[in-house]
């Protein structure tokens, strides 16, 4: 990853252990709503506990912050070098990551603390370095603080798939105002001629080692939708067979629908006649215009095959959201949920994209233990771009590389249309 | 199950609000020692969350006494007759048990609070009969009491498991005093001449239902040996290559032995050279004199092949038991484990048995839904005898027959070891 | 197992040899009507390929009897030791079973090669010793013709397996004859007085070591069906919703018939409105007055559960099968299946009974690694008695114990209803 | 896929039908070494039997060529339809791929009569249309040649899982010659200046779907090396600690090769201090200068990063094989295994590119069924190029794409080295 003094995303005066303590306090308001039973359970092996996430979020400045650079460093406690390890191979071994909820202890409050005196502890050291940190330490804070954004997002996803399948359907926090139901605006067409382009990061203000090097890409003319699919199209994708009918599916993706009965996207549930689908506001029915979400890439695939469209590659999508302003439904509306479908390419849902997820030309992982932050998992993956309404409001950019495997439907993820341009 | 007017083990002057009262109260005071974080966790299938053993128990009461002889039932919450639901389908469908862990809500307080109510309304039931309970209703809620008891074990065995497998080995409750370390007493055998006898529970006080009917057995001249297994001698188990040598071993035993590399009792732990183990009160060193606890029936079985003896049938161990003193190292102890070795027949770990749990004969499961509660487990399944040191007391007797699959390990289960009288 | 010189239930003109050379040749005839690519097949772990229990049986007697007793021992094959020793940890380590039809070397012709040679050697030897073998080798002689007769109906059941599982339904051999339709006789009940009786083979002839020592038992007095269970009353528990009510079940067995999607007996198929089912004669519909078949002992216990009745223990079957004819229809009528029900207490089916398979009182295994034959499967599994149209005749006899998992169904196994006499 | 009427690979004085025929008689040349049982074996999910390979491909001729052309069609065989369909949902429904081998009728003899039967039935029907075929038949049929060329490589390489799985390591076909043990070659690199080019198949002759539509990539400059890496290569990667350093290997990758404990190439065995391989000519000792195989992509990107360099992609390989003679170690040579390295780009062994199998820009896949064979296989897989010691001579070209998972070990499968050119 790649970091200049001016980060231009972010208020310039804000110093970075102003960002660094607003990215901790961040995290902790999040899991406000929550018990601390809820923070502790695990529902599948993707999801982690939410006191998991707090005490990850806080080993990645306790291990790569304060033991690399903090004189005289004594660890809070020497077992959580260990116990809170995600998949960092150059630190060490790692607690077996599908019984990360097997560990009542440390609890919820132990973890608190550990997070606050890490907290302190860094922000302690910031101070110490007065005008400038080290560079090499201020781009860990700052790779730091994008990771603790990261998780932010799985604090979301993970809690939603750990309260969604409770048959209480418990409400994480209600919704401020009623939903609007209007119709979701007409889909129209933005024609793109392609040709040599400039894919990936390049300049100042961070981002995550896989978005770059920027790099040509040669690209055909291509139309891409205006706005996302929404729930309206995908019920009447559901309505024609879309989840009956082999001959529009991917074969990896129709034999993953057939083994987990999926007959519409995760949290859908029949109510009767119609649909209804858990958010984290509560359990209510399905509004046609809203943008839709929880499918997988197989999902995507097969709707866009039956729409006679297909998913645009990652390169379209970049091309497409270049000088687009980069707001939209994130997690600061508090609505954690996609809203009407608009025709902002940032916000509401990840969209999946065409491409797999692979190096760039050029790509080379950084050294050390952080260079496992993200090459190794370039393999098996689809790339998704553009935010989602669970993700922290200036997180993201129009060179965020996102990443999941074609099967997965716990994240906020949707699609946009694209075509060629013949 | 069969219930007399005047319960022989209790102080008889206790009526059955005051028993029932006590039931619950131990429940509760099992659980201080824990976080809510605790309560929450399931490591396995067989294992429960305690919030669930806390929730399950009341249920019990809630479905099988308030809703029947309750005059205008509400229940606390109506989701809850299927979310605490164990087995049961005469009540109708359960939550799926190996997602017992998943449920973050309700929590422990919204648990307790079920709890209280449900006490009190039992309670204020069990007053408006004034002198005597519908018979029904005093042999369910006798059952209910009973039912309780079982699960104050599986909260101690269950929480054992959840602690034990913790890389931080927690302490449920420290050990108030230092642990003796004398030699056990040394293996004696008492010697029984068999013949036809009566096995299984008759006349007054409460018993389950397997427990009987009492019926006639022949039974060879046998000897048993008057103290349980010890640590130091499975250690030589072990030492004579006890875990590498199949010959010693049931078939099914050594499969299991091989698929989950079992190389020592659970809980124990390779200490450099010597062995320690896991206790609720702590890791510490194995102690040679102690009673041997959590081994499967596979393991009693090749241990005492190995020794060149056999286990006890469950009728001779009755036979042996008859008459003699209920008391031993029972759960009021508060050591949650077994205790240096002694000549008593009770407490400390329940003693596995050669013999399949089957039903005597004339065995008939009562009527209604509660039918379900012993005879449908009647399949490949072992009886154990005795009650451990998570028992509570008072709650075992000498016709009583536990029941665990042969590869159970997570009950404090141990041996005594029996042989043919030439 | 014991042995005596005089062989009471085969002609005592015939000697070891004659019996032996009959034996191996029996086997070979089983194997006429099958292609080398039906020899080779395994569809689940619990089936051998055909061409495997050819080679397996010669390998016990190449094993146990050439390597042992023959001067200057040479193997056939040196690597035939390893693959087709089945469980004797003595002898060393073994194939994984799961894969025996993974191997498609050595083929049909060079097992029946294999057998050739062992089939001559053995017999050479035999010869050798003229007047009288020495009483090991002939005792384990002895074992090995039994051995290979279970494996005998083995073959059957297993390539009843492959070829039933076959969507083209292959035939094995037709049917001679019509098959008669009659109704079965209708269902009487034989009381039995009960008291101490004794159980298990004791005296002259052959007995596998499981079948003693004999002992004493106590029984209350019982009554026992004249019949098996027919296919006809088992459609009418189907027509009641006997796979579709839990409280007819044991625990394990409605989680099994849950997981399997067991809607009927093993082999059966729904043909329109009414049932059809695959024999080893071919496809055709079910006959309501044959004798029940493939079904478990979970769902003979339904069954019976449902009927009022329940399962005899092996104890009470074998009072009432003592003096009666062993004759029956067995592997020699050549049907390999079930006929019309009748008062015959052997052949057609194996019948499930109440009881574990657990060693007798004073049982040992005998020493050396024929001591593994029986005794390491004593647990987790039920005793059925018998025999069934695929046991050759004169295998069989009254103390005859056989022994499956309860979820088992790949054996002629089905039921005959018992009672207690009020 | 398209079709021209003058095929330049082959000599265009062949017509269709004496292609075809051909085609034909070649599968059935590759089966002579076999046995009816091997030929009847799946030894995994991903593996078919031989005798399912040759009627698959009479299938194809059949469903798509003989009900679709022939006049008055019959089937052979009407359970065939759904038997070999291996997974056109447009054709019907599929018998269960990892359940082949199970299937043991039709056997080979059958097999082979409808082999024959299909193939005189298409070949009169070639014959019928004197002159020209229709267009569509003709496609279809020179796709079914091509399908069959590739279920010839199949056929090997399954046959190659079935014995090289037996611990009698039988041999398929003896080598002819000594092997020479000569060193292979310097590895040297080829520069290429990259820029825009065009990818893909364009122009007379057959190509699949997948190899179109040609389209213009842009490419980085960049290095290729003049040979793939050799088994002595990879036994330095080995030596260095190839197969316990997580830092070498993609996330995926590390953890699959964790639980398959993997440590060295599949067919790979220590033999003592050295390894020896099985070969379809026999087990013997590994030769340095061979061409390395049956690596997996996750080992093929570890070996590349160890080695400071990284695998091509497959725009980047096509590049360097423009233009180069399509000759090398195929099938033809009946070595079917790869030889001593040489500056070849074809042949020896399929190279795993960088590049995921995706559609290329405008990719449609044709309609009806055999729209299935390319399209719905462009997920979760890697493209590898260049044809293998296992591929028919002539099958493969320079925009030729195979691709597999990237665990799939059991092809011919090796790697040849890029790097940037900075």
């Amino acid at each position: 990853m790649t970091l200049s003094p001016s980060e231009p995303r972010l208020d310039s005066a804000l110093g970075l252990r102003e960002r660094f303590l607003r990215a901790r306090a961040e995290s902790e308001s999040l899991v406000l709503p929550l018990s601390s039973e809820d923070q502790t359970v695990q529902t599948m092996a993707d999801v982690s506990p939410t006191k998991w996430h707090l005490a990850h979020t806080t080993w990645f400045f306790d291990v790569f912050i304060l033991e690399a650079f903090e004189p005289g460093y004594k660890p809070f406690h020497p077992a959580y070098r260990y116990l809170f390890n995600s998949y960092y191979n150059g630190v060490g071994p790692q607690y077996f990551r599908p019984q990360r909820g097997h560990l009542s202890r440390p609890g919820v409050a132990e973890i608190r603390a550990y997070r606050s005196q890490v907290t302190e502890r860094v922000a302690s050291l910031l101070e110490s370095w007065s005008e400038a940190a080290p560079a090499e330490a201020a781009s860990l804070i700052e790779l730091g603080i994008n990771h603790e954004q990261q998780h932010q997002e799985l604090i979301v996803t993970d809690i939603k798939h750990v309260l969604g399948g409770n048959p209480l359907h418990p409400v994480y926090e209600a919704p401020s105002g009623l939903r609007a139901v209007e119709e979701a605006p007409a889909l129209r067409w933005r024609a793109f001629k392609g040709g040599l382009v400039a894919i990936g990061h390049d300049g100042p203000g961070f981002a995550f080692d896989n978005e770059g090097p920027r790099h040509t890409v040669w690209l055909e003319p291509f139309r891409l939708a205006t706005r996302p699919v929404t729930c309206g199209e995908y019920l009447e994708f559901m309505a024609d067979g879309g989840y009956h009918r082999p001959e529009l599916w991917l074969s990896a993706g129709w034999a993953t629908a057939q083994e987990r009965h999926w007959q519409a996207p995760l949290y859908w549930e029949r109510d009767g006649e119609s649909w209804s689908l858990y958010t984290l506001g509560g359990f209510r029915p399905v509004i046609a215009s809203e943008v839709l979400s929880h499918v997988s890439f197989f999902e995507a695939a097969a709707f866009a095959k039956w729409a006679g469209k297909r998913l645009p590659t990652e390169f379209e999508w970049e091309i497409a959201a270049r000088g687009v302003a980069e707001d939209g439904n994130f997690a600061d509306s508090r609505l954690f949920h996609p809203a009407r479908a608009s025709e902002r390419m940032f916000g509401d849902v990840w969209k999946w994209t065409a491409s797999a997820y692979l190096p760039y030309p050029g790509y080379r992982e950084v050294d050390g233990p952080v260079g496992e932050y993200n090459g190794k998992f370039m393999a098996s993956q689809m790339v998704l771009r553009g935010g989602s309404a669970a993700t922290p409001a200036g997180h993201t950019r129009v060179t965020y590389r996102n990443f999941f495997p074609p099967d997965a439907r716990w994240q906020f993820s949707g699609l946009v249309l694209a075509e060629d341009r013949a």
